[in-house]
């Protein structure tokens, strides 16, 4: 497109940058904040323990505290509670325990990814002003949700914080977060990847939609829809509903494998930068995928409309895919039992190879490579 | 003050409620999802753990995991950074490196206070954009003052989020918040209360100006200083200047106190809700303070420009106390000189008695009773 074409103009491509997050300002601060933050690890030894170094740039962080690891993490929702507004305004209806949901996700199922147990969820509700809270229909939505997760993943709900932030929480709205601390023990569930290796078969796990990343680039898309967030993207289903299908708590699946005496060799929950995520371990390994699985509906209208290729599409959203799991070849079938048996679906899509580091999803004929994803 | 008064009026008292925040919008979802957490402390025995069920309303939550006990939080800096944000545009100087020792100590103080030592931190830092990172100065600041304040209190920095929420996050504004989890290690180290008793002496550490808890009510009285952020509250120091003095970190002096022997009885974080905090625990005690520490200027300053007697502000700021220590008697003198060794000014200020629950500040004939603070 040139770039005098409106971003809202049916046809023209709109990338997941266009749609406003500009990892370009954001990343020379990540980069600096990384290596201040390595350097903090030597104050472990004060106390008697010491970092598991590989778990710098992973998805959780994991400190051994000597009978068990301790795995931390706190997480953003990002912008799906823009979305909840919206259907709120149009239909009267409270999405806020589905939202609660999706705020648990994006901390648990990153924690899950080192071979932790979440133990003790914490909330961090920052409204806009005091009444954001007063909505008791809202409230109440955003504490049953919050609950429900809690039971769901076996976790506790410690505590939290409900700060009313006026002036730096827009009017109206909340930010809203999840910190989770929990264990790895054994000590051998640690899932850092230091096992992973070739042959190992990788399994992904279904999404429920969107879950809570490419938010920015659904919501800017609403812009090009006659009917907004009411255009059906199947019978009887509108986009908005979709959007907020909440995300699907991956660690029922992780504990019950532990139960079932598997060990993942490691695992990649799929979130910003979509497909991508696959080649997070920095070990030079080719993933290659075999079998695709299906695309949620909203996730193939989003590409339709936004009239993304699947290199582009893969690179940004899940595409059906939550949640990675590699494992030894001869636990392949029975992680996807395992997974089936807790309600989610999964297919055995591919395996490692040696190779330099890329990811090839055949099905498709598309090729990322160790300089599409620079996390670290 | 009658309703027409306007709260900018020179001698019109403003007290906190009027700067804001209204706890009675919030108070009810907090009482909701309390229980709601509450109820889901069971899901810990499924992975054969238990919570320290005195946690429960405590600064932090505790699980028993067995060798030692676990604790974690998430902690809101609140409105401190407008205050920075105004500063910059005042003198040009970025004031991030003493918010982000605020944002820390708003977790690791609290995280302390039932006896944990702070082992890992991660960072919340939610912008209103992405232009909001591509600040160098301000950027660098902030991830230094992160890094100085995690090596202060020896804590691993373990990572975090910084995540864009244009929308959500005010235009050219900051969320911050960190999480922290620590070991209570051995575990009597303990201090949720339990051996909290009469003759037990009250240790007040010195704060170093308002920290972060009345920063609404100091806000909102820049509205009636003719010089606003740059009046001077005493020669030389500005209000803007006095305000961000950065909060004390009080770990380096619970783990002194450890490291000699002292294990107190109990802690207070004195945050919100000013001095009521030392009725913080649910026992019925008396607690009768003889002695009261100086009050930093700036907060005389608020006191006076805000027209408030003295229970008022001691109802609402810390008045110069920003952490209680509760040790037996014998304790107390050591642990005035360990703090002190530690560059953290300490006094004895008063003693718990037999009687109904309610606090004395004796020199300023100030009396609180249970009904002051509502918590639980």
């Amino acid at each position: 497109m040139t770039a005098s074409t409106p971003l809202s103009t049916p046809g023209a491509t709109l990338s997941y940058e266009q749609s406003g997050v500009n990892y370009d300002l954001i990343d020379p601060l990540k980069v600096t904040a990384q290596r201040a933050a390595a350097s903090t690890a030597v104050h472990l030894a004060v106390h008697g323990f010491t970092e598991v170094a590989a778990s710098r740039g992973e998805s959780a962080y994991v400190v051994d505290v000597g009978p068990f690891y301790l795995a931390s993490i706190v997480e953003c929702l990002g912008s799906k509670a823009l979305v909840a507004d919206e259907m709120f305004t149009l239909t009267g209806k409270s999405y806020y325990d589905s939202i609660a949901q999706d705020t648990i996700a994006m901390a648990i199922n990153d924690l899950i990814t080192v071979g932790a147990t979440p133990l003790v969820v914490q909330a961090y509700w920052a409204a806009g002003g005091s009444e954001w809270f007063a909505d008791a229909q809202r409230s109440q939505a955003l504490v049953a949700g919050w609950k429900r997760a809690c039971d769901v993943c076996q976790v506790a709900w410690g505590g939290g914080e409900t700060p009313a932030l006026a002036g730096i929480v827009a009017d109206g709205r909340i930010d809203l977060a999840a910190s989770c601390t929990g264990l790895i023990n054994p000590k051998s569930r640690l899932s850092v990847g230091d096992k992973l290796g070739v042959g190992d078969v990788i399994v992904l796990l279904a999404s429920s939609g969107i879950h809570a990343n490419g938010l920015s680039l659904a919501r800017k898309l609403v812009e090009r829809l006659p009917n907004g967030y009411l255009t059906e993207v199947s019978p009887g289903l509108t986009y908005g509903d979709a959007l907020l299908a909440p995300t699907v708590l991956y660690s029922p699946v992780t504990e019950a494998l532990y139960s079932a005496g598997i060990t993942p060799h490691y695992c990649a929950n799929i979130t910003g930068h979509g497909w991508r995520k696959l080649l997070r371990h920095p070990a030079e390994h080719r993933y290659r995928i075999h079998t695709v699985p299906v695309v949620t509906p909203v996730l193939k209208f989003i590409q339709q409309q936004a009239n993304q290729d699947d290199r582009e599409a893969y690179s940004t959203l899940n595409m059906g895919a939550g949640f990675a799991i590699f494992v030894k070849p001869e636990d392949a079938q029975r992680t996807v039992d395992v997974a089936r048996a807790q309600g989610v679906e999964a297919l055995i899509a591919g395996q490692i190879e040696a190779g330099p580091k890329e990811l090839l999803i055949e099905p498709l004929n598309i090729r990322f490579g160790n300089d599409d994803l620079q996390l670290r």
